[in-house]
C-alpha cells in the first residue's frame, strides 16, 4: 500500500486539488484548478443564499477528490488515502470551520471540514487550517524545516501571512486563529492595511507594500530618470520593481532597502517571542533574492539582543511555488498522524 | 509521602529558597535570603576567580537546600524531595547553564544545574529558567493561569520579562532563550533600552520607563502644580505616581495613559503572534491596577485584528508577590515530571 494524503488550497479565485506522498510528491494535481465560488455582486447574502452556493460547491469538491483519488489509482491501484488536507482563509483547526471568510460568498460560520467528512467515511482526517500555516506545515514535512522543532515561515504575496512552529508543531493559540504576523504594528500610525489597522507589517512587506513605497519614494525623489516614473501604480509589480533595480535604479533599490529594513526589524522581534531556529521566506517578494533578503537580515541582526546574534537563519523556503499550496494543505494530514501515534 | 519542590530564585542581591507542595503551599522559605556573590569592583575578572567565587556560592547554597529539606522534614518526616527549580537570569533550560549573566560575578557559561546535581545525586530533577519563564510556570500551576494552554505572562518590573506558555508548554525556542518580548521594538528609533536597543517596550513599560515618561511629559508641561514635580529622577517610583494619579494629577494619570496604550498596542502584537487565552500581568507597576489595566486592555483592543477582539483576558498574576520567585521556579518540577510521564 502506497499512502497519500489529498491537498485542496481554498483560493479567492480558484481551488486547487493534489494528491500527495509521505515524500512531497505531487501524484496528481488538478489542471485547470477548479473555480472557487465567486461573492455575488448583491451585498446583502443571506443565509439560504450562502448555504446553498456552499452545498453546491461541497458536491462539486466532492466529486473532484473522487476524481483526483481515482486518477491516482488508475497508475497505482494499491494507494490508501489517509486523509484531506485544507488550506483556506479564516479557516479553524480546531473546530473545522471558516469563519466570515471576506472574499468568498459564504456569511457566517462554516463548518466546513464535517460537510466534507460526511461525503468521505472511509478517509480518517479531514483537517483544515489557514494557508500560511498550512505552508509552515508544507515546509516542516516536505522542505527546508525537516527536523526543526522551531522556525517561522512568512509568506510573502499579495498580503503577508505567517505559520509559526514551537516545539514541533504548529501555533494554532487559543481559538485557532494565531500566527497572524502580517498584522502586528511596525510603524504606530502608519499605513492603513487592508485589515483597517494601521502600521500592520503587511502594509510594508508584500507585493501591496512595496509597490506602496515606490511611490511614497517617488514622490520624494520626483526624478524623471527613474524607470518607475512612467508606470501607475494599477500596474506596477514586485517583478517591475526587482528589473529596475538590477538596472540600477537608485529608487527601487531603496524600496528593497527600505522593505528589507521593516521586515528585519521585525523578524528581530520574532527571534525575541520564539528563538526559532530559521525563519522561511516564501512568495513571489520572496524571489527578489539578495534585494529582499540581504537588508533583512543585516536589520534583523541589527535590531536582535545581543544573544540572539548570528544565530537564527533566513532561508528561502525549499517548496515549490507552484505546488506549495497543495503541498501545505496535504502536509496537515501527515501531521496529524505523527500526533495520534 | 508528601511530595514537594525546591524552589530557589537567583537575583542580583538575594538568593530566595523554599520548598513547595504541589498545591502552591510554601512548607519554607529561607528568612532572610541568601546573599548573591556581588561583582567585584575591578572589572577584568578572571576565569580563576569567576570559578572560585560559583564554587563557594554553589557549596553555600546546597549547605541551605540541605536545612531547607530538613527543616520541612521536622514538620513532616515522610517528605519526598522530586526536583531542584532554579530561575536565574540568562539561565538556559536546555542546558542547564547560566550564560554571561550581566549582574552577576561569573563570566563565561556556567554549568549551573549539574554542579547543583551533583551534589543532590538522590534528586532526579534540578532545572532552571530565566525569573519570567519560571513565572509563567508558576502561574499554570498555581495561580490563574491553571487548566490553560495557551497564555503569556509580562513580569513587569525594574525591566519587563515575559513567559510564553504555548499548546501547555513553555515556549523555549531553538536556543532555550525565547520569550523576551522587554525587547521588541515599539517605538523605532525610540528611547535607549538597558540592553544597548532602541524603543524596546522595556524602555516604555515597566518602572523604568514609567519614569522616564514622567519626566518627559514633566519637560512637556513644564506644570509646577503636579506632586511630581519636585521630585528628582534619582527618587521616583512607580508608588509615588500612582500615589498622584489618585490625588487627581492630570500628568500622572497621562503617564499611565501612555503606558497603557503602549503595552496595550504591544499585547495586540502577542495576541497576533500566539492567540492566548490570557495575559498576565504580574510586578510593582502591575500593582497600578485599573490605571494600567484599563488604559492596556482599551489600547489592545483597538489595536486587535476584529476576529481576535473581546476574546482575551488580561489578568493580574494570582502569584503572591513575596513568594512568587520560590513558587514559579518550583513549578519547573511539577511541569517536569508532568512531562515526563
Amino acid at each position: 500500500m502506497k499512502r497519500v494524503a489529498i491537498g485542496i488550497d481554498i483560493g479567492g479565485t480558484n481551488t486547487a486539488i493534489g494528491v500527495v506522498d509521505i515524500e512531497g510528491n505531487v501524484l496528481y494535481e488538478r489542471k485547470p484548478q477548479m473555480a472557487t465560488p465567486q461573492k455575488l455582486e448583491n451585498p446583502h447574502m443571506t443565509q439560504a443564499v450562502s448555504d446553498a452556493i456552499m452545498s453546491k460547491y461541497v458536491t462539486d469538491l466532492t466529486i473532484e477528490i473522487k476524481a483526483a483519488i481515482e486518477m491516482v489509482k488508475q497508475i497505482n491501484p494499491e494507494i490508501e488515502v489517509m486523509g484531506i488536507g485544507i488550506g483556506a482563509p479564516n479557516a479553524n483547526y480546531y473546530s473545522g470551520t471558516i469563519e466570515k471568510p471576506a472574499n468568498l460568498p459564504f456569511v457566517g460560520v462554516v463548518n466546513f471540514a464535517s460537510m466534507i467528512q460526511n461525503n468521505f467515511p472511509e478517509i480518517k482526517y479531514v483537517k483544515l487550517t489557514n494557508d500560511a500555516n498550512a505552508a509552515a506545515l508544507g515546509e516542516m514535512i516536505y522542505g527546508g524545516g525537516k527536523g526543526m522543532k522551531n522556525f517561522a515561515m512568512m509568506t510573502i504575496g499579495t498580503g503577508l501571512g505567517s505559520g509559526l512552529i514551537v516545539n514541533g508543531d504548529l501555533v494554532y493559540g487559543a481559538d485557532g486563529f494565531a500566527g497572524e504576523c502580517g498584522h502586528v504594528t511596525v510603524v504606530p500610525g502608519g499605513r492603513i492595511c487592508g485589515c483597517g489597522g494601521r502600521g500592520h507589517l503587511e502594509a510594508y512587506c508584500s507585493a501591496t507594500g512595496i509597490k506602496r513605497t515606490v511611490y511614497e519614494l517617488l514622490a520624494k525623489y520626483n526624478d524623471p530618470e527613474s524607470p518607475l516614473y512612467k508606470i501607475p501604480m494599477s500596474e506596477m509589480t514586485s517583478k517591475i520593481v526587482f528589473d529596475a533595480a538590477e538596472k540600477g535604479d537608485p529608487i527601487a533599490k531603496e524600496v528593497f532597502e527600505i522593505t528589507g529594513e521593516i521586515l528585519g526589524r521585525t523578524l528581530a522581534d520574532t527571534v525575541h517571542y520564539l528563538s526559532p531556529e530559521a525563519i522561511f521566506l516564501f512568495g513571489g517578494a520572496a524571489a527578489a533574492g539578495d534585494y529582499i533578503f540581504k537588508p533583512t537580515k543585516a536589520s534583523m541582526e541589527r535590531y536582535l539582543m545581543p544573544v540572539f546574534r548570528n544565530k537564527v537563519k533566513i532561508l528561502p523556503s525549499e517548496l515549490k511555488e507552484s505546488s506549495a499550496a497543495i503541498l501545505g494543505a496535504s502536509a496537515l494530514i501527515w501531521k496529524e498522524i505523527e500526533k495520534n501515534k
